[in-house]
């Protein structure tokens, strides 16, 4: 088994849209208009755990990809995968298996052929994707276009990925949806679409909602200018029922920090003015996803949690990979 | 240093092409036509040694994926980076400033805008770029368009960068060109669009010219034959002033597997018909380009070697990352 076979045999598929699939210098896709384009890398030990299900590591590592795209409001085209393993791995044909049939079914289901692919040997499970896609350019939802006023909102639910961690780490039975929402988290690609040119500014959250919504704050800050500010609700963050359950024994402020600075929700965070209220709602039902709207934009930086309506303070720490290894440094 | 500073300080430029650089969830650039898409991963260890110059592997990073595009006879549009690196080297400003520079000095020169980086921590360093170039689809340089009757061409000289490899390996002192040729590849990106029209097929000199070559002839075959076959003269392979020094010592059996087997060229290897040959020099000469007619494509499979017209045995062994470490496996 070569590095030819490795990509014949576990990630060629019929070539559907494009003119010329892997196996040449380069492949060939049509395209016309803006593309939009992101790359994430996920590392072993870094990123999963070396035991990790291989199924859901394939479907992960093109599904956070997936999740830049839906937060610029972009239709998912093409993709490329580099895979580097330790040699066993590459020999282990029911890892290869499991591990593309995961990263084939969710990249058919998007309709995001593969279209580039490199496998080489190394000392750990590194996964390069890099996607594209295609967006009206007047319609993307960039992070710098936040209006003072603006409501935010969040997608699906917060916390479940970063608790489902904390769990696995200190060995505790995990409930599969738990394990399901940090293992296999699903590409809010529909609902981005849909907020084309209703929402103001859209983030996905890897990092933390805080940090992450510090991302538009900052961004959409007047040229010059300071950063925007915000207020959030801390009783309209939208918590499952598994979350409820499993953080039952948990402070309110410790159920925070998994919500708020947590990471790998791979939910949306997006602003939008009070007037598209209707629209969002709309949106939200016609791609099946639940939204919640937790807060305002405001003139003032900073983050400022309010509840029942008065101030709360909180210390959080967004999830740096090259500061903060508490939440994600794994055993490897 | 956080892993958003990294990318701003080291790679963020401001944007030409791009409607929108790096810094939101996707960047967003223009395009119209037919994409051709590859990707590259250097590993430390496997593809450079630790203590590399880290302007020449930010240089190379780049370099092969240009590569890629050259043999596609594409146009370089814009590229992405995911940089996996070990805490002391992304702290080691010295370090980040020479490899950026490396990087971004041809990224400017070919015109290729970097839009989308990831960096994360990591044991080894891991650099995977994705680049992507455009192409009239019925110019497109395809590896299965070669011909009975063909000549094969290369351009450059071969051997030099694999004689570079094994004479660092063993500590000899090494002659300063050599040392170019393996670690600051020129990628024959004019050259690959000057074959527009002209060529039938080829492929980037990545693995070593038989197998390289032997990819064409395989492609190329009727649909369910067999490969194609090729004659090539071995007194025709271009060789460099400096691999004739260095190499004296060797016998012939020896020189011939570093220019046939040994990789890292990243030169082109082509077939055209027999009515374009004056065609070639001209796109040759305008390109600033040597190329070497050195063979001819036939019906019968297999590679066959001539010396003054007489056939000649050789045992060669193109390297794969999975397989033949003899090559390319240090000891970082």
């Amino acid at each position: 088994m070569n590095e030819f076979e490795l990509i014949r045999r576990y990630f060629t598929r019929p070539a559907r849209r494009a003119r010329l699939g892997v196996g040449d210098d380069c492949a060939l896709i049509d395209a016309h208009g803006t593309l939009a384009i992101s790359t994430d890398a996920l590392i072993e030990g870094r990123h999963f755990f070396s035991e990790v299900d291989p199924e859901a590591l394939g479907h992960k590592a093109l599904a956070v990809n997936l999740s830049d795209l839906a937060a610029m409001g972009a239709e998912p085209l093409t993709c490329t995968l580099a895979l580097a393993l330790p040699v066993p791995r590459a020999q282990d044909s029911g890892w290869m298996q499991a591990f593309s049939h995961g990263f084939n079914t969710l990249a058919e289901r998007y309709n995001c052929e593969l279209m580039g692919g490199d496998t080489t040997a190394s000392p750990v499970i590194m996964i390069t994707v890099t996607i594209i896609g295609q967006v009206p350019p007047e319609q993307a939802l960039r992070r710098s276009s936040a209006q003072v006023g603006d409501d935010i909102y969040v997608s699906g639910y917060l916390g479940d990925a970063a608790l489902a961690l904390a769990w696995l780490q200190t060995g505790k039975a995990l409930p599969a949806a738990l394990r399901q929402r940090l293992e296999r988290p699903e590409p809010r690609v529909a609902l981005g679409m849909g907020l084309r040119g209703i929402a103001h500014a859209a983030i996905d959250l890897s990092d933390g909602l805080s940090g992450d919504l510090q991302h538009i704050l900052t961004a959409s800050a007047q040229s010059g200018g300071p950063a925007l500010g915000a207020s959030l609700e801390l009783e309209q963050l939208p918590t499952s029922p598994e979350f409820e359950q499993a953080a039952s024994g948990l402070t309110p402020g410790q159920k925070w920090h998994y919500q708020l600075a947590g990471g790998d929700d791979y939910e949306l965070c997006f602003t939008a003015p009070i007037s598209k209220r209707e629209s969002i709602a709309q949106a939200a039902a016609q791609a099946g996803v639940e939204v919640r709207r937790i807060g305002r934009v405001e003139r003032d930086s900073g983050l400022r949690w309010l509840k029942q309506g008065q101030p709360v303070t909180l210390k959080l720490q967004s999830f740096d990979h090259f500061i903060d290894t508490s939440l994600k440094h794994t055993a490897a």
